[in-house]
């Protein structure tokens, strides 16, 4: 794709997403905050859709996985344990003028900012790179001393971890094992963007898989886990092609990793961007959540007679960049009819809205009543139904392809005759005659 | 109930969420943060179900009522118009010698700190009381100046209200009209305890209903929402006595309510405790934020042909809580076959395991995978179901008991024969035979 259209269509999207109720800039009337966002409506509903096929597939379908929760604010020594105080750091450097701070690996910026002082006659001094931590701190307490300062989880991942001995000691599982989670986590970005890509306030979806530290076992599930991550997240609706699987080289892993690979969504906005992660953690977490809390986190395997610290398989996706990567990829344009449209061909198992119901002609009684006793018998065995009788049949079709509605049902004056209605496909436009007790098949 | 009794109640509900996976406190073997919880396995799931049952009821069945997911951190502004950072705060009074600051309505824990100072022949003298803010605050950005300032959320309910324009220009409701959602927020409390009641990081459950701003119609939704809150908290499987209605008396209400009503749980550890909370916000929140903001959040009346600021009337819930108070209610003691047990008796649209199949011996082959087809074709039609073979059968039902699955199944010789299980039930212990084609059925 050529650069003009490239960001053309991240620009389209985000206005898609505020006309249509899928995500709105943050607390926008005061001006919002850089790099949060809110979710409207549609949004929540595909977000969630997202986030359940997570659950479902990694988790609640699996007998080796458990669910849990754990709290956003962690303890300051839980970061210094996870090694984060230390290296989840951007070096920045200050503009000596105006004090601004810049991350010291964005040339362009840089250059930017001396042309600015440049203009003024200034010629701008750095100061020496320093290192700026992400963690977001607060403090908790009546009083505002250092005993009571306390993290806005950076990862979701710590917060498994740290609850591995009480997982052990509740539920008794054997290895290989894994725990999973979803949530929020939090980064003092320096430099958040492009929409959902970069946030400070951003979910995640998290598997930790606990397996024995031997040669062949962790290769093994290394390997599961990579293109078990990789068939999920196709399952989204990606093209095959617009995905891939990169190794980390040795210089870009994580303090942690002993191997690191990324599933990479080939964007519109700057070409082969991170989806998601799979890490061989090895057992860097537990040995230093051991080594720092003092309690002992071992395994103790029942056939071997022995207890050693497991290695730690890491699936992890961040689901605001998943809905993004999913809207970036379902974003079409085509002529329907002889008039342009825009449509999301989003995948019928994550479409905020399943079916929309319509009578043909919102002025006549018979048909609104048929369509409102069609919309709620529907309603009953599909979740995220909608009637719309606003305008004309033809406005209401476009209103439905552009939020990716994958059926419209409209009935009309021949369901008043042989219960059957029209069936319109989203992505063809075409229409054909199913009978009203055959929609909910149809549908699912 | 007795005082002794109430306060064992609490300990042991304590102890099971962790012994069985519930609930853990957070960042244990860190020490913990106060007021903060971690859920684990169960706990998750059955804190989802509540959140779903609300989702589903409040929300998604409705046509009236849309859902959106507003961020954590919000700037300081917001809560300069909603008023909390003048009102939201408790006045606190600090002991000269220690420094250490106790509410000042709190005049137990005031004589107790006095006692501590006097057993060293100290005299405590207390400042004057002193206002604390409850929100949390923190800053975002490279650079930590006054401008960067963020709140994490005091209450979900701004996210809606600052997000009214966006919804109503994307989503063109009609009058009356609300928005609902779920999603933490945080109090900087003082004295936070009660195990899930009060904590510093918690979870609500909200819908904002937005009404004409009339003499009639604020008076029947807020009428028609205290009903329907009160029948949607029933419905988490609490015995009616125990919930009650009560209205706020004048001096008791928030600042911005015009009237005020909580559901309360009789709670074993202090009596009436709120648990939902139903208010008249009138016009408040929107007028503030107008004023605040500078945008206008009036809404155009079609039918009427004029502007106005809706009323709104609230309903708004704790999800810990009813996580809690679900647990105080199902939690029972008696005795089954000669044997002491404990069982929660969770109604079974919540309760995190829906039901469990075992083996009726661990060593037959053909019984464990009979038990295991079983199973597997349970699990494709209902979620949350569990496989167990550890121990005797005796073992299985009291742990199932102990977490409060509905249903044990059993596949034993005669499964073999004639296709038949044993299904027994939780609350009687009783077993009778039932068809495996049937199971799916009985279970729902």
């Amino acid at each position: 794709m050529k650069k003009e259209k490239d960001s053309e269509l991240m620009e389209k999207i985000v206005a898609l997403c505020k006309r249509r109720g899928f995500v709105y800039p943050s607390s926008e009337i005061y001006g919002g905050l850089a790099g949060i966002w809110d979710y409207g409506p549609l949004g929540v509903e595909l977000r969630h859709n997202i986030k359940q096929h997570f659950w479902n597939k990694f988790i609640a379908e699996r007998d080796d996985v458990y669910g849990m929760s754990a709290a956003i604010l962690m303890p300051a020594r839980v970061w210094e344990a996870s090694g984060h105080t230390d290296s989840f750091s951007d070096p920045l450097v200050e503009c000596k003028i105006c004090h601004s701070r810049i991350r010291a690996d964005q040339t362009d910026i840089i250059a930017e900012h001396e042309a600015i002082h440049a203009k003024k006659k200034e010629k701008v001094e750095w100061s020496e790179p320093k290192v700026f931590n992400l963690l977001v701190e607060t403090h908790l307490g009546a009083v505002e001393d250092e005993k009571s300062l306390a993290y806005l989880r950076g990862e979701i991942t710590q917060g498994v971890h740290v609850n591995f001995k009480n997982i052990i000691d509740s539920m008794h599982p054997k290895l290989p094992f894994g725990i999973g989670q979803i949530g929020k986590a939090f980064r003092n970005e320096i430099t958040p963007g492009n929409f959902l890509f970069r946030q400070r306030e951003f979910e995640q979806m998290e598997l930790q898989y606990y397996v024995k530290p031997d040669e062949k076992e962790p290769k093994e599930w290394f390997e599961y886990w990579k293109q078990f991550a990789f068939d999920w997240y196709l399952s989204l609706g990606f093209k095959k092609e617009h995905l891939r699987l990169r190794q980390h080289a040795e210089d870009e892993r994580a303090h942690y990793a002993k191997d690191a690979w990324d599933i990479e969504y080939n964007t519109s906005f700057g070409g082969w961007k991170e989806a998601w992660g799979i890490h061989h953690r090895g057992d860097w977490d537990l040995r230093r959540h051991s080594e720092y809390s003092k309690v002992d986190l071992s395994y103790f395997d029942e056939e071997a007679k022995k207890r050693y610290i497991p290695f730690d398989i890491e699936c992890s996706g961040g689901v605001d960049r998943a809905v993004l990567f999913v809207l970036l990829e379902a974003y079409a344009e085509d002529e329907l009819g002889g008039e342009p449209r825009v449509y999301l061909k989003l995948s019928k198992n994550i479409a905020p809205v399943r079916a929309a119901v319509f009578p043909l002609l919102k002025n006549k009684p018979e048909l609104v009543a048929k369509a409102r006793e069609v919309y709620k018998n529907l309603k009953k065995t599909i979740s995220s139904i909608q009637f719309d009788d606003n305008g004309n049949i033809g406005k209401r079709y476009r209103r439905q392809d552009e939020i990716g509605t994958p059926f419209c049902i409209t009935i009309d004056f021949e369901t008043l005759e042989d219960d059957t209605v029209t069936l319109r496909d989203r992505d063809t436009g075409e229409q054909r005659r199913v009978a009203v007790n055959d929609l909910s098949k149809e549908i699912k």
